[in-house]
């Protein structure tokens, strides 16, 4: 791993200047709210990055209003002006989830998500450790116990064999779980008597630790993992950024941003090298209030940072059976998961973040999590009223009664499609079969008058919206499993999936003025692709390369 | 105390429109470095709030170069222009070392330091608990037992008769002791059989704590003490600001800048609340690498914030008996103060820095620690090469044989002029009568070569440069005292003091080409006075009224 920030900040390229431009002769497709989509053959941007007008296809030759042209009063309509050849133009997308600095972080080390068995697991961790022996601690992520179809979870005696003495500590694709050897639990102080914290599970085998820290029991050993250092935490943002924008994706939600990643952003933008945008959300109120003192922070850098909300976690995750769900699981019937808060909890801390004007969005993923949740919006909507635009992240396992209340107060379901494709079988297991209606609900929230926000959870899925954007309208994985569609029932249609990853997206994080939208008033955020999206058969939209990405008017990626 | 965050920002008057202008008729005298005095009649600015020329006081009319006409033909010399009536213009102070947001708590809490014995002390407190009844701590600082002639520590038991069962903790003046009573030492836990931390001190009595923590020990309490809300950091920055501009300091260098101010200053900033400029030095290694990641900030928000360097400690201050001293303390024979780190930890922490290109400034008054960052200096100046601008901070009291190390590898001597003022009387009782002759020695170190930068220390002192200023060229107090000045081979001239107190001070922090010296390509900070005072007697250039104050071409105070 070499961090060459510098090199990587210079090598993003910039072009043109800034001044008033035409970036004319493309197919240029968009998406507005409701679905409509809008084809244009220009686009005006002024010397600030905003468009200012999408010429329409009819059109001869761009033209100004008559108040543009009177303001104009003998300037040229643009000072640079670039040819696309009739290339295909969209609005780049907006994430509405994801972990910024975690993917990069993921990407700079040991990474298991694509190993399709423990053994392959221990054979990329034993050449991981022969080709960095100077590593005492051996970091990674990306495993998944479902993926290798191993039925249990592993166990530190799984990586005993290949550690060569080094600790040990890899967190599971979805983050809710840490996988330790028996050196980092030694190095942790966890013994068999150490005790499962509130909002935590330490798996056992006869009483001892078995290797596996679900939630906040993960605690108990990253407490002893060092920390990254600063120059780190900047490769790996510059890492996860150039994933994005290689994905055309030019805004996102930064769902749980640290104090350090937060300082990582500032210092990357202080020298010009933050490009895509951040909608930032606190990871905690204190971590909120330190930031931004009494009210979130004005958007930053020309609309490309704001901290705006706080994250909170209402429940753990499905796959570790750390969701928090209703009854117990049906793969494992003495379980139901881990609350992370008491309801008291809960509505304190979004009492702190909503009364300093912080926007809230919690994690809630079992159905249990869920209606707590919105039990909760009901109660803070009572005293904090006005567009608050509560959002619920990942909203996965719904009682189907409680589907309704997602219309109410305004809240927003920030949902993930290629959560649906990847979990399948295992929704399936742990929830069994009466439980899936209100799984993965997409077409319900819209029915229900629920704001719909897309995105990945980056790293826990590839950021790829072409990938989402065919999940959504086919509910079937990159083989078209399972024909028809899983749970068809819940499939929303292309356009609406396309307003979900790009305006609803920025509007679930206020930030429907600045981007979202390719229209005018708005950034000039947009991506050069080989193919019409709108008309690709599934397999072919996922398929879609970006050849360039664009960024407030400036290319800020190419594909070399 | 009240927070008025929003209001206070509003009220900062800004003006002119930012365009060239002129700020003409003036009697303008600034400085250059040896201490040359510049006469002008006026000041050219531009549209960025950079001086581009100062009109001399013969030329009758402003007028541009051949090149500036060339390059400007058709367009007005200004836009705007404001008659000063002849008044007196003079650059802005920089001030080279002071504490920003413990300045405004002070002034927004308990301050003791007008206080003359221990009798008002407790006087202000008591009347300070039946004003805050709510306030569950009473925090404050100020208090000087030399101030009071006390002859000794104050007690907890001094202040068990006030607290009303209140904790309450109180910073000494210098900020290097706390004073605590029963009741805040009993939430600390601090008992007698609490041990003096490394680099602290427990005062005792009887073999009981007695009240007093100096240096390092005071971390026993504070771990308790509540820590200020960001709101409340917010209102802390803006009365500090509002203070120094009051005085005509323009610029600061803040010595020991913690995360949490850091994100004050960035907040304040960012909703153009940040007016004074600001060298920042990041309170040890770690935080600097958080906040700059591998080396220092760019110069953000057009020169008015720059995190450069970092602030170590090597000992503690005089007046607590914290300063360590080569011999022992001359009213305290079995003393010698308190070396913060061993030479092995500072040259450490010194390397650390310099190896990612940030400035290192050394806290250091007793002749001990001085000649331990001499030597420390002269060890790293073989590693880390060019143009480093290693800073002492005080070198208050220096073995003459060490004074001409400072003239080397570029030193800098950060001195607090006013310290000698106030510290007279208290400092010949701690070193005696025969080590007075390396002690404040400024003359010296000009002679020696070495850099000079005057500051306040404030909240230890007023950051008033006009006392600064007189007490520089007389080394007497207010009261003319003592008459002749003490230890007068140390005077400097009133040219080099100034100079010490304006581009040296930008210098010494990497800032000489932003601010400092009012100079062609330099940010407009400058202020209005009622009187000149590069003529004006000791006295009368104390009691000197600064009317308005300028930073980077804009009003930013005005006197009501």
């Amino acid at each position: 791993m070499r961090f060459l920030v510098s090199a990587a900040v210079v090598a993003l390229a910039t072009s043109p200047a800034m001044a008033d431009g035409i970036v004319d002769n493309v197919n240029g497709i968009t998406v507005a709210d409701g679905g409509r989509v809008i084809h244009f053959k220009a686009i005006l941007i002024d010397k600030d990055g905003r468009v200012t007008r999408l010429v329409p296809p009819g059109e001869e030759a761009p033209k100004l209003s008559r108040k543009e042209l009177k303001k104009n009063a003998g300037k040229p309509l643009y000072d640079w002006r670039i040819d696309m050849g009739g290339k295909t133009v969209l609005p780049g997308f907006v994430d509405a989830h994801g972990h910024v600095i975690e993917m990069g972080f993921g990407a700079l080390s040991l990474d298991l998500s694509m190993t399709k068995s423990l053994d392959e697991a221990k054979s990329r961790i034993a050449a991981y450790i022969a080709g960095n022996p100077d590593r005492k601690w051996v970091i990674g992520r990306g495993w998944n116990q479902e993926a290798w179809g191993l039925g249990r979870f592993p166990t530190a005696a799984d990586l005993d064999s290949v550690s060569g003495g080094h600790p040990i500590w890899l967190s599971r694709a979805d983050g809710h779980a840490g996988w330790a050897n028996r050196e980092a639990m030694r190095e942790a102080g966890v013994t068999a008597s150490t005790v499962s914290p509130a909002g935590g599970r330490i798996e056992k085998t006869g009483g001892a630790p078995a290797g596996v820290f679900v939630d906040g029991a993960q605690a108990l050993i990253e407490k002893v993992v060092p920390q990254p250092l600063p120059k780190e935490r900047d490769a790996a943002f510059l890492t996860a950024q150039s994933i994005l924008l290689r994905y055309g994706v030019t805004a996102v939600a930064d769902m749980g941003t640290t104090l350090d990643d937060w300082l990582t952003y500032r210092r990357m933008a202080d020298i010009g090298g933050l490009r895509v945008r951040i909608m930032s959300y606190a990871m905690g109120v204190e971590t909120a209030s330190r930031i931004g003192g009494k009210g979130p922070t004005p958007w930053l850098y020309n609309d490309r940072l704001r901290m705006g909300g706080v994250k909170l976690y209402a429940d753990g995750a499905l796959g570790s059976r750390g969701a928090w769900l209703l009854k117990p699981y049906a793969d494992a019937p003495g379980q139901s998961g881990l609350g992370f808060l008491t309801d008291d909890q809960l509505q304190n801390q979004m009492s702190r973040a909503a009364m300093d004007g912080y926007q809230v969005a919690v994690h809630a993923i079992g159905d249990k999590a869920n209606q707590m949740v919105l039990d909760a919006i009901q109660v803070e909507s009572e005293t904090y009223t006005g567009d608050r635009r509560w959002r619920i992240e990942h909203a996965q396992v719904v009682d189907p009664s409680d589907l309704p209340r997602f219309g109410k107060f305004g809240t927003i379901a920030s949902m993930q499609p290629t959560h649906a494709t990847s979990d399948r079988t295992m929704a399936e297991a742990r929830l069994g079969p009466t439980r899936l209606a209100g799984a993965y609900a997409w077409k319900s929230m819209l029915t229900n008058g629920a704001k719909l926000a897309f995105g990945t959870d980056f790293p826990v899925e590839k950021p790829d919206p072409f990938a989402t954007w065919a999940a959504a309208f086919t509910r079937t994985d990159a083989d078209g499993q399972p024909q028809g569609g899983w749970q068809p029932q819940e499939i929303v249609t292309r356009e609406q999936a396309w307003w979900a990853m790009t305006g609803a997206a920025a509007y679930a994080g206020f930030a429907e003025k600045q981007f979202g939208a390719l229209a005018p008033g708005q950034r000039a955020d947009f991506i050069i692709v080989d193919r019409d999206p709108t008309t690709a058969s599934p397999t072919d939209l996922r398929a879609t390369v970006v050849q360039e990405t664009w960024i407030g008017g400036e290319k800020v990626w190419v594909r070399k």
